[in-house]
């Protein structure tokens, strides 16, 4: 931690600031530049330090506090070297494979999602998405199906073998999602809904958690963090768009980010162009830029009926638009050193 | 809602269109200009609305689809022209007076709260403003005392007479909080929790809501409304910054939107300077900037020692300042037409 | 035109906007909903649209104005389906090859870009880029040779047969840097000097127009409308990143607008990987990303020795960088139907 | 400026740096923590600093490179204490009165300006604001009407007395507008535009520096340090409002940049609400809030007949609605310590 004086810091502030450092049991160096003086504090654990930077920026005489280290442990690659992979069922995400998650943005009906898991099956997708419980901005919308979501989820991976993957908003729905799910989602509306967080991290299942509208790639990793503290780390970053000034899409998909988050930490990345876009016929092009970027997977909407859909039907793809991306994506993910399952 | 057609659609095009508008019991108005048909469809109940917008959106031959009508009903001033007034306890937010909240970030023992709470109370603030759950980004960061803080929050309003507002995270904590707190807070991180915004709504306790960082004003009164539908009108709005690239301030306090508020919803709107700007030599201006624009109240982070504060030191003001700021607040109070307590 | 009225509106407003329409030589469509009525104004010739929505925004029972049909209409491709070609001395840019413009962010003395001129064109480059006149944030910073950087870049030209592209500042230079470069940059800095656009509108140079870095799509094709309607139709749009929140990237590189500029415009898009990152280790990945999401070309920054760099040097590759990332992109161009010259 | 090294940097990495800054002739200091070992350098000069941290940047082992002092010196408050006061012709801007610039978005004809100018001045304003060349988003739209724009304005100081303020757009212009204006207007548009920067900083004449859309704080105090540079010290800021995801205003007013920019430099900082929001009826609650907040001036847009005006009609106010603002802001100035004329 490097902590910045004022140009009119005294030796009295500075005498002060480094007593404090003594006091608390750290080390401090100290440099003087013509125009400032810069003090270096040495020591301090990891779990003390956001309060320490704010500690010493409360110092009247202080202008800026520097932050040497990341604020993340567990899930930073400076620590974990090697690329991680998680098991989502018996697919692996991070691997030397791509991994494809396709389906409806909710489950609808047992026909709607048997119909869309059998077709994202059939085009090479190996994981299955699908709603069950949806997040609105509005309270007069659908909100999903619950449980019986689950039950319709579980009977469309009997059914294709595909492991299925659906996202969770309430503390109180945890066990219960996990009970049928072989990875929770978590949205981009909750990456801060930190009770949420502890709770999956006192699980073992798969978590797969979507880049907050509005979070920097740092908040991020300390999102992913905040479960990996618990225990659980089993978890995949999901890059779904930032909030910009952009109108033309839903989000401003941050395609930087993917090669970030690799640099930064262990965790396998995947990409949602669908709610990035928000728009179907830009789904395509942000997929196959995902993953020339390095993504380790897709998620992808996929919809028997676009226009019949209950959520988010303007981004979905058809059946056929679905199997037509996917033949034009194999040749890439092979130019790229990914193989495509199927 | 208004369809405009691209300009390749084919009468078949428009027909189809209208022939859906009709099997689902809506009227349509056709209007074709030189270069664009566009229709209008009349009659849809509000709670399908979202749905239609973007079930027109997905045939293929629309360009556009544009709301006529917000996607908020009951917190929406258009139904309700009167401007709303909450009660915390015995003050009224949203009526001619000016409430000020202020206390520390975090409730830390039992000296440092009934410390704040008496300063406060003799400076003129009229709620007692504590945290007991804390959102912190960092999982190693101060996580608030949880139930024992709002013990030590209900021992300071025994001792000062003031009503306590504070936050609340996870849904299975609502009930717990509403057994000690006159008004509970939905942070920022917590806008989008629609799960927490349905229990709050089950409840008819007044409820703070905070602006989500990257939330739209609109999507505010949404969450809003989430609360509303529930049957809890009891709802106060407060705008505490929002992101953007400006790295002076931890977000950027988005003064428009006090008046825009105004004009759109009946609901009371407060101001907090503190976490919008995350510097307390800014806060004084902008709480003045807020009140002038048209806030019904202000949230002010007060700690007796900011330096030793466990959380958010660098934007809390001392007794001293805040007894100062409050001095100087209140000719600028009157002069606004809003007065102060004391 | 749509205008929608208040709900306040009467009949009286109604007939007054109705005449207002007449009277202005435009046709009126009505439309009443429940709870709003809708009017349609058709026949406004493009050069008044822009002043008509203000105009009737202006009236006081009008509570919104949508505009039906874009802003732009020599780049829009609704009126040009077929995408057009650039072409930047004998390199076309828009074509079914993959355009790559390398060079040293400035030119600094003759040694260096003879240098990087040649080792880039050894590793596959086609165009050669360096600039001469430099916008820098601090006035204390390099600013370029000017015009004996120009003449450099025309002998590095002669030398290696490949053409230049370089950076105009000033209305007042444009028809000296014409005298040299085979295209005209105009920075993100000044995509809206609209006095430059207009300068090089008169040119019939090919122009080059960086996205500003806070500027929508919309925004980006009007900027581009400037120069086409002063009748240069030599246009090739850049995507170099737009402000965000987030700090790991200089800007964030907006893949989506590659895909939607293609569908809005005809004009072909490349890539600036470099500007958009920052940093040299990100620009391979977003490269290859803007190649797989259909840019038309590449940007990139080569510098022989980046830590010497006057400008710009931590986003600049080494030509032994630049060259792997070639031989890295070959396998992926082709799968994406883009041919990589040499 | 401070060099934090990565991780893995060998003692032979951190001599090469040591030796590097030798070699320049500035001093290091070395501090070893845990971690992380940092690297002070010492002594450079401020012209080089840009240069420096790039250049550190781009040494492999550097993790990241910070700088210890501002980027801008003239217009720093550090080395000027005392705030700076303008005089646009015998009206002080950053004294202790409130200066108010008010009038049309263009001077459209003479009988418009002449009857706003008189308008303005009988409601309290001080200073006329009036555009000749307008920086239009389309190239279709009302771009001034140039010199006899400037002819008019002129007139219209004759006819009141009250000084005039307006824009300038091309450094081929600057001549002929400086020689009508008592001060000179840079546009949002243009804030970056560093030609047009060097040719003020050549005139003594005042200029209105607004703020970039997309500008921080920084960069918009570096841009008047372009102009101070050349020896022009009469600079006033304009805060217009940033470029944001919020579509309810035009642009999002930063109130806090007016304090911030206080405690940064000693420049007067003057506020436009009518752009920032672009609704006419927000601009008194934001034109307040700026006063609040310490502003030394506003600028607001009057149009004797706003839905008639050529340009940004929507957030105009009607001379009456100006001459009840006016009446309204007087005691809240008063109360903010600011007196207004008349």
């Amino acid at each position: 931690m490097i902590i910045i004086l004022k140009a009119q810091a005294s030796d009295a502030d500075l005498a002060a600031l480094v007593e404090e450092i003594r006091r608390r049991g750290y080390q401090s160096h100290i440099s003087r530049g013509v125009e400032r003086t810069i003090v270096g504090c040495v020591g301090a654990p990891e779990e003390d330090k956001d309060l320490l930077v704010d500690h010493f920026a409360s110092f009247p005489q202080v202008e800026n506090v520097v932050r040497v280290l990341k604020p993340y442990k567990i899930v930073n690659r400076e620590f974990h070297p090697e690329p991680s992979c998680v098991r989502i069922g018996n697919v692996p995400v991070g691997g030397p494979g791509l991994a494809v998650m396709a389906g409806p943005c909710s489950v609808e009906d047992r026909d709607q999602i048997l119909e869309v898991a059998r077709a994202v099956k059939a085009a090479g997708a190996t994981i299955l998405r699908g709603g069950a419980f949806k997040p609105s901005t509005s309270p007069y919308s659908f909100q999903g199906l619950g449980e019986d979501g689950l039950k319709l989820l579980a009977e469309a991976r009997e059914a294709t073998g595909l492991p299925i993957i659906t996202e969770v908003m309430d503390t109180r729905d945890v066990e219960q999602v996990a009970r049928y799910a072989d990875c929770l989602q978590v949205g981009t509306r909750n990456m801060t809904n930190f009770s949420l967080l502890k709770e999956l991290g006192d699980l073992r299942t798969p978590v797969m958690l979507k880049r907050g509208m509005s979070s920097t790639v740092e908040e991020w990793l300390q999102a992913a963090e905040y479960i990996a503290a618990r225990g659980n780390y089993q978890i995949i970053l999901c890059e779904r768009g930032i909030r910009t000034f952009e109108p033309q899409t839903r989000n401003t998909f941050d395609v930087s980010a993917i090669p970030t988050c690799k640099e930064l930490s262990h965790l396998p990345v995947v990409a949602d162009p669908s709610h990035a876009t928000g728009r179907r016929s830009l789904v395509p092009a942000v997929a196959k830029a995902a993953v020339a970027a390095g993504a380790d997977g897709l998620m992808i909407e996929v919809h028997a009926c676009p226009e019949r859909a209950l959520k988010d039907g303007p981004q979905a793809l058809t059946p056929a638009a679905f199997a037509a991306f996917m033949a034009d994506l194999r040749p890439l993910a092979a130019a790229c050193g990914k193989a495509l399952a199927g």
